[in-house]
């Protein structure tokens, strides 16, 4: 990992073989970032896939090991039981132009993992709403 | 709806049965913001979604009813007639991880929408450009 | 192209027929933006897309000459041998609401291209590397 600051905002260059996931998890935490904002671009592997299913309350999950473009990346930062979380979802392409998408887990970088992540100053938390079954914004003080 | 501000940078929290789009829209003009940038992710249902079509000078409307993962919506709001105005395209992947994508005319949060909006503080606008047959971007005095 | 500034953010207004990467690319380079984000939506044509053949080390190219919805742009703006150089990735939609996806080599506006750019004042830059067989974000001194 490699990274470059201006003010609140960052590039964060994850690495051929680092995680994602893991990687910027840690960044925030390194660098006291509770709540943000995060896209990116790249080619991931070993993907780790899904999209949650509303009326039974748990995700559906793929694993896709091929290497695959990172079409977009869309992500937030909240605190989750006081440490910072990140729900991130993406698109990714193959070599047909065929995309596929859901919600991220967890991947590897393939190639290169290219991010822009900014630090918003908001205390903004998650807390389990039984109703949706996930930890979902929760801004009501 | 519920929100959390870090100066011109909000945390939109559309909740489970909200309209996106009329949701955010209303939240542009509750807090006088004329121009801006949109993005989020989140799980949706009935999506009304379309595309342009250039040589006829009008929108191709689809109806989705299912839920769908929203894996990626990018937008703008400038002014038009007057008041705040949302151009949002968006990705979608259902439980196999196929993606459709497309304008995005309006949609219910079927689990969560979580948005991130930022204020910019011009006074762009849209104006009718009779040979594309849309409101499109005006920036020239 | 019209445009509209806040400071460090734009929002760049690239019209029909114009192309994409030339001239997002020439706007950086008129307001001296060495590194920034750019995101964006439009409906394009002529469009030279790809994706990365990490094996081989070389781009799979492909050409869609048809109008399409550009349902996200995302990219980056770093120095590549002292020039800002873009590095965009897009996913595209038809009218039957098909995603396609990948590396964005150039695009023509077919109706409108409307893209949000933030200058970031860092002097990240990009370098061969040889294990990659790309010039890649560098940020070490």
């Amino acid at each position: 990992m490699q990274y470059k600051q201006d003010g609140n905002t960052y590039f964060v260059y994850v690495q051929q073989n680092e995680k994602i996931m893991d990687t910027l998890t840690q960044f925030c935490k390194d660098h006291d970032i509770h709540n943000g904002q995060i896209s990116g671009i790249g080619a991931i592997k070993n993907i780790e896939i899904g999209s949650y299913d509303v009326e039974n309350k748990e995700y559906i999950i793929h694993q896709l090991n091929e290497v695959w473009e990172l079409t977009s990346y869309q992500a937030n930062v909240l605190l989750k039981d006081g440490e910072p979380f990140i729900h991130a979802h993406i698109n990714i392409s193959d070599h047909n132009l065929t995309v596929k998408g859901g919600h991220l887990f967890e991947a590897d970088v393939a190639a290169v993992g290219e991010f822009i992540l900014r630090k918003i100053e908001t205390d903004g938390k998650r807390e389990l709403d039984p109703n949706i079954g996930l930890a979902t914004m929760c801004f009501l003080d």
